[in-house]
């Protein structure tokens, strides 16, 4: 008999979910029987994310919730290894919703689109899950349709070294902007200075946040991609220039606490005639999906970005490998890989 | 000799201005030698307008700020009585920048704009700086741009009695939203139901700000007309609903204290997708002033809407009839009249 492991989500966190008692890897014996349409996935990477904190509540939030003793679900790259849906041939690398699990039957072959190419030296097979998925174009997206960015101008990123922020300072940077990035550490730092080449960088722990935005950013903030919340959007707020517009993507900050901070300083909004507008991705999906695809994909292809991904190794580890990323031990996009192609 | 009452500012004040301290009533002579092209008025009504706060700071805002030791400014109604401008012959009625003061030279009659029919007795004098000024441009434009009202929507406005609020809460009704508002008094309320016909209006000094929204908005708020932030824009922000609007135009509750109050969940804007933008009301008068003055005009004139103004008599009361407008002590909008035609 197969087994198949998974994580379970077992109780509402309040704070940073702790793996054992919110949510925990079980193992189960596999029982496939596969109706007209399905297949049976092997899960070679899944993507954590930070949305999923927001699976954890008990309110309605954009997403439905994780279901109490149900495994816990995550956009993945998988092989069809068993396949009564002629689309998906048994062979085919498929991405779309799996769970965080070795093996995921998926009835009707729902949402999984083929991977043209999964052997493409170039182009790995993670990637799907980040720089040329739902990161990416969360990054492309929203950086166009809200930032509306204008060459000459001034970016700033928070969470800057992080799966959708890595994207948007190395868009940036390709459209003639000037790009100011904050991170957790000094390596992350480093990384954004010297990898990126962002124009400015500051590790948002050491000393005053605004002091340091300041000094990065001495002619004031034209676009400020919001990840973070909190006393970051607070510094931000204070740096904008007139007519600027900040792109509320997520608060980060503010996701394992019941004591969020309070920004104190939101009138500059009038007197700077600012522009905050908060997104979901799949907002955007029909307008931009496809010049996404194409644009990402070729910039990736050729090296014109990079992309920094930190892979846990093994279904064992998703569990600490998500509060470490919400906690910032991650090093660029978080990902799971589960098993080889 | 001619004596010329005037209100001078004397010093930034941190919390709310004090008459006497950071502002007073002077009397001097008025010496008038008329340049090619100036105008000398016998000034009617001033308007009193919390921008006027911002005004006060020794930090560089929207607007000039006033002078330490020079006549305070404000948007007036007077006529001329010495002119050396073909335009702006004696007994013309105008409307433009004057000083707080009983009489004013304007070099080279910058900004006036005549009043055509000045008297009409269908549209009072004060109304230039109100209904058919800057405050209700400030309506009528914003809702129109930034809230993209449509009907059957649910709009809430805070400051509902005030300058702006009572016109774009009127303005809402005619495009057939469910308006809500919410003052600082019963008796202000009460003028919102019975005399607005707002759908539902609130006392925010009692009980619950967010409550008291929750049971006059059962079914959330599209768009949040935003004159005061703090708890106010806290509790808008819990009963947004997605594809929200914030139309910011100002947040009183922070323009005289030094401790102003932290909001804490604008991590809905992202969740629910809001859209906040903020604005003055300059930035609008190019594209909506002709089409406001057309609309407004003839609404006030057929009796359409009606608007509640708080009239101060002399520049005597001017400062103590300033301080009481940022307290809400006035009960519509706040003018002064200086004299009469
Ligand atoms: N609106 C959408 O559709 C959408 C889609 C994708 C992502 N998002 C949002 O975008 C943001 C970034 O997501 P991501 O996938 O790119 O994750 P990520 O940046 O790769 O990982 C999360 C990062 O957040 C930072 N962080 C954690 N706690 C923080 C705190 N208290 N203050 C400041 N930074 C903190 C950490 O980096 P440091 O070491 O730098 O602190 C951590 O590495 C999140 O807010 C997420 O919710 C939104
Ligand atoms: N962006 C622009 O171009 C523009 C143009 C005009 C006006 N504005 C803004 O629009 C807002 C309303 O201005 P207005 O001319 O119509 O003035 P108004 O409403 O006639 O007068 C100010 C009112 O603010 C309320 N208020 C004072 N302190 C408050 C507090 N701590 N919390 C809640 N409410 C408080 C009071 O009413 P209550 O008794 O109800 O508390 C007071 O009557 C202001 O914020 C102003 O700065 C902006």
């Amino acid at each position: 008999m197969v087994q198949n492991k998974s994580v379970t989500f077992l109780k509402y966190p309040q704070e940073y979910p702790v793996p054992g008692e919110h949510f925990a890897v079980e193992t189960n014996e596999l029982h496939v029987e596969l109706k007209e349409g399905d297949v049976l996935l092997r899960n070679l990477y899944i993507s954590l994310d930070p949305y999923m904190r927001g699976k954890m509540r008990n309110a309605k939030s954009y997403t439905a919730g994780f279901q109490i003793g149900k495994t816990m679900d995550a956009s993945g790259v998988s092989e069809v290894i068993e396949s009564k849906n002629a689309t998906f041939p048994v062979g085919t690398v498929v991405t779309g919703f799996v769970g965080w699990e070795q093996y995921s039957v998926i009835s009707g072959a729902q949402g999984l689109r083929p991977i043209a190419n999964p052997r493409n030296p170039k182009i790995p097979l993670s990637s799907y899950v980040g720089v040329l998925g739902m990161p990416g174009l969360t990054a492309y997206s929203s950086l166009k349709i809200i930032g509306q960015p204008k060459s000459g101008e001034t970016i700033f990123i928070s969470a800057a070294s992080g799966a959708v922020g890595q994207i948007v300072g190395q868009i940036s940077k390709r459209l003639g902007l000037r790009v100011v990035g904050s991170a957790g550490s000094d390596e992350k730092v480093d990384f954004l200075l010297k990898e990126l080449k962002f124009d400015a960088a500051f590790n948002y722990k050491k000393g005053s946040i605004l002091e340091n935005l300041r000094a990065a950013a001495p002619e004031g903030v034209d676009i400020y991609f919001e990840n973070v919340g909190g006393e970051t959007l607070e510094a931000a707020l204070e740096m904008m220039n007139t007519h600027g517009r900040i792109i509320a993507c997520g608060m980060i900050s503010v996701y394992n606490t019941t004591t969020p901070y309070g920004v104190r300083n939101l009138f500059h909004i009038i007197g700077k005639r600012i522009t905050i507008r908060g997104f979901i991705v799949s907002d955007f999906a029909q307008e931009c999906g496809t010049d996404f695809a194409k644009d990402v994909g070729s910039w990736l292809a050729n090296g014109d970005i990079i992309y920094k991904e930190d892979i846990a190794d093994g279904i064992d580890n998703a569990p600490d490998a998500f509060v470490g990323m919400l906690q910032g031990k991650n090093f660029g996009k978080q990902v799971v890989k589960i098993a080889d192609l």
